[in-house]
């Protein structure tokens, strides 16, 4: 079952008929998504869709559709962006993990991640970056990504 | 008294003789502090010294100095991190009145900074993200910053 | 200027052409912020005008329009459960100030704001529990809401 | 052991001699516990035993013999309210697991719980409220509840 | 108006009646209090009789007669882990001011409360540290501690 | 591969020619961490090699180099206090299985472990003193060490 289904019968469940409402801003955010995170929000998605199919839609549609729509500021300090606030948040080691992937699909380098982490220990602490750090590791040797020589 | 003054008076009284420690540290870190935020950390210090003279010189050493001193990441982009994450902190209400300033100064647009600050509601959410426009707005003020024409 | 034209302003000058998003989400947000926080939010919306007109569209839209205009709970529920969650934030004094009004304006009591606050002192530490309450108490000031008798 | 046995044995050991302090509150809060969490708290309160007897004793007697045995408001909106505050501390993800199941215990519906997560995301942002549909998912999953039907 | 007499009217106005509790814990939270904080919780206790005169019951009862009242562990040493505790919440600014003070109050001493201020910035970050030190500032002032020399 | 060679690699590969700068502070960070955490620390800073050596760098030398090695409070004191505000925190679970431990390294006992977490529900509310009473938990078990008699 597609994502796009799944939010269509939550459009129908919820009773609403937003049938005038375009789905511009929902194929836009759909393919926003793609565009940053690659394939690691579509798990998310599809998992979302059994508890609460409307709120993959918000995602899609204000989250991507709208936020990350939005011309003003290039894409790739959008994510560094998101990864120093995520940091800071110091709870969301799973979107971690998905915009650390974001920034590098976006054209970050695995330094400037690694910069914009460390950085945050000033804000955030160093346990939190520490913990973002590992996080980034990860990611980092998922997609084979060697360290720096040094 | 200076800054400088005082934080040689704060390593005399915890007793510590760094003496092999170059300044280097701490005069990068001065100078780096003086190129992002202009004048508007200033006050802080000297407020610092009275009760804590060492924290200034860990700002200026370390945060400064070290962090703030690190090549990999375009200072631009470091700011704009910074307020990134300043907003999902959540607390840090002074400290976004200075880092607003010092994205401006080290080159980000109003709009840029507006855009970074409302893309955090995605993850701090919308009050987190509301009070640091309205610290926005009141920078942009005081620097006499037209709002984007509409 | 009203915040309805504003906000169109706003749509106009990030150059989108959403011409054919209807402005239901929109009316419907402005209606439903109305009848939630009567006119605590409208002064927050101008202020937003000038620095993040989006911002306010966003908060029509998506937080009064999309969110708040679901069905699946009563609205009463809705704010008391806005109220324990903003406790627990512990840096929302504004949103706070505002949204124990609203729980007010949508039939909760003031021993039901008073409850859901105490209460969150189980998860959030008495300190932000105490903030809460002295926000609160002023909100039943500004009501000539008296206390219950003893 | 039961827990009433260590939370005895936890009151000698501390050398305190609240002999005159009524059982009262300690059985109230054992059966307001047993009533809202059913048997999920019971194994937190074992392990508790062993490294913090009095704390245990504290939950008992301070969360559910004072605050959650309070007249002034139902108990269905107080477990949706702690849902709510619990999804805005952001790291709370075993209190989630059990109080989302207290909420359901207590005559929520799974409709209801997850139009209070999600509405969180206004406050909390999308990743603390995703992490709690998530800990929602499996809850319902643990209880067989099906989704709504689509 | 009693902080007592309020508590008092507080337990009638619940219809609670633990008669056979007894006053144990509020004298002892009370007195405790008082050894603690010196004057400097009374302001708060008064304000909060008129919207939640039991949560200051709760303060005395529960945080004082029960938490502060225990063995195991010198004052001392409790109020200087508040401060480091209250200092990474980021939010609790007037708790921040009371307790610094009743960290003097108990016997630390200046240096010590800005040791554990300072030290807090490598786990809550430099802002949450510095918002504390300027809030230790104004509590040194007031009791004329002089900075020490150097 | 040691950490100090690590570091020293960082060093270079980032350009910087601190070669004035005198390894004093990193050799005492080092000695001063092995003090205090025992082994505990060393995977993380190995981990931390490959992604960022000069984080690893940082603790060292600014953690426990310029914090840790500081007069004017205990290190008995330093170390409850430093579990105290990562019960705060919330989302340190690592950290605060280390600091647990340290606390147990420089001479805190198990009871006053217990006693500041237990304080913490006051001020982070039950959820975060109930995970850390868990972790502490482990720790002790870890430890062989035996729950006091009751």
């Amino acid at each position: 079952m597609s994502v796009e289904r799944e939010t269509d019968q939550a459009a129908d469940q919820t009773g609403r008929t937003d049938q005038a409402e375009p789905d511009e801003r929902l194929r836009r955010g759909q393919a926003r998504l793609a565009e940053i995170t690659g394939r690691s929000g579509a798990e998310v998605m599809a998992a979302l869709g059994e508890v609460a199919p409307d709120f993959a839609r918000y995602i899609f549609e204000f989250g991507y559709g709208d936020v990350y729509s939005r011309p003003g500021l290039e894409l790739r300090t959008r994510m560094l962006a998101t990864v120093a606030g995520l940091v800071c948040l110091g709870h969301a080691a799973r979107e971690l993990h998905v915009h650390i992937g974001s920034a590098l699909n976006v054209g970050a380098t695995r330094e400037e991640v690694v910069e914009v982490i460390m950085q945050m220990a000033l804000y955030a602490g160093f346990p939190a970056a520490l913990d973002a750090l590992m996080i980034a590791k990860k990611v980092f040797a998922e997609r084979g990504l060697a360290p720096p020589e040094g």
